[in-house]
């Protein structure tokens, strides 16, 4: 029998961040290949190569054996348009949120034209913020308010699962639509951020003393947009023009 | 937080027929209460109560302690009115089949005026035909057909969660209630957007002579962001400071 999902979902890479028990990673293996996803990787885990992720992998060994161990975050993620953090501690300041269900469509319409990080935090802490920083999305599992606690296992299944469907209800809907829209990689999103922070500074609207919230607004607003190469060279024409006049007035 | 979905997913059981691992007991009892259910029946478990099930169930202790014990299949779905089998293994015979999602709308929909039974096989030999043949119908989860293997605290996993997605469905005005982002009203964007395009001539990004497509690109991305109030303040904020310099720079 064909995979028929296996192409797109081929696309989307899983990055667990510091995994602390190796059961664990064995166990993400698992319910991603159960979902016909293939592409792991792994940030600075403690242990790994481990018997305990081999175990629990099962039938899975095969993910085991081709995940990626990178040593940061950055990484994982620098060439992916997409790149989702899931993550269950609840947050102050709201990063935009999707379901899971909705944030598995927006990866299952990219993944044909740009890589799909979907990112898994460590078990106990989570994400740090300056990671979720660098996220598009927070997604977010619809849990009981009482009792949200799935472990990592728990929570990759229910994604790979969505992510499955995802990918069956596109073939469904007859995969004519041509994605109209690539977002930039990430990091060339970065090189902007940094551009923009700086021309902030210059114009005197951001104190580095005193940074606020500005730049993880700023973040939160752009992330949304998921801006493509062209308008990122549009925005940096824009800040460039900036700087001359900054040097002109000096 | 109140939990609008605890009032339907109450009436819905989960049965385990037959359970050899107590640790997966307590596994499905977690996966169980993450999503709200907690009416656990067991039939004839081949160890149970067990210090491995309450160590599985970690913060879910109290559907072990509430779950209800029953010697024959018969028992624990004797009034049910819905009664739905989830098993591993392919059949020659074919049952009629659900996805799960299409399952957990249907025990939605019938759970207010009638109990709901979802079954869970034994781990190694699943359901048995005969008590197939008791179930309307047979649950089935969308997996790799190259490795369709979920171990039975996963399976529980997805399907509780299906569970809890029909009845947030269902409760729409719950879903409806808590708009996370308001996007500013057009005239405000539309004044950030004539503030821009100023901006744009000052710093002699754009030539009102020779426009091009850049304002309808600017727009493009911005549009797709929807920026709040807040948002469109930032952003004319930092258009300000440069006005600032540019007016210095003269």
């Amino acid at each position: 029998m064909r995979d028929y999902g296996s192409g797109m979902l081929a696309n989307i890479r899983i990055v667990m961040v510091n995994p602390t028990h190796p059961g664990n990673i064995g166990a993400v293996a698992r319910a991603m290949k159960t979902m016909g996803l293939v592409d792991l990787w792994l940030v600075a885990p403690k242990y790994f190569p481990h018997e305990d992720a081999t175990a629990r992998a099962a039938g899975a060994v095969d993910v085991l054996e081709r995940a990626r161990v990178v040593l940061s975050f950055d990484e994982a993620i620098a060439d992916c348009g997409l790149v989702l953090g899931a993550s269950a501690r609840v947050r102050t300041i709201s990063w935009p949120q999707l379901s899971v269900r909705e944030a598995a469509r927006q990866a299952i319409t990219l993944a044909p034209s740009a890589h799909v990080a979907m990112v898994l935090g460590a078990e106990r802490v989570g994400l740090t913020n300056m990671q979720l920083d660098r996220c598009h999305a927070l997604v977010q599992i619809p849990a009981n308010p009482e009792y949200a606690s799935l472990n990592i296992a728990a929570a990759a299944q229910v994604i790979a699962y969505e992510l499955r469907m995802a990918c069956l209800e596109r073939d469904v809907t007859a995969a004519s639509a041509q994605p109209t829209h690539v977002p930039a990689p990430e990091q060339e999103l970065e090189r902007f951020y940094e551009h923009l922070r700086q021309t902030m500074i210059a114009v005197k609207f951001l104190d580095p003393e005193n940074p606020r919230q500005l730049m993880r607004r700023v973040r939160r607003l752009f992330n949304r947009a998921m801006p493509d190469t062209m308008e990122l060279n549009i925005l940096r024409g824009i800040l460039a023009a900036v700087d001359q006049l900054g040097k002109k007035s000096k």
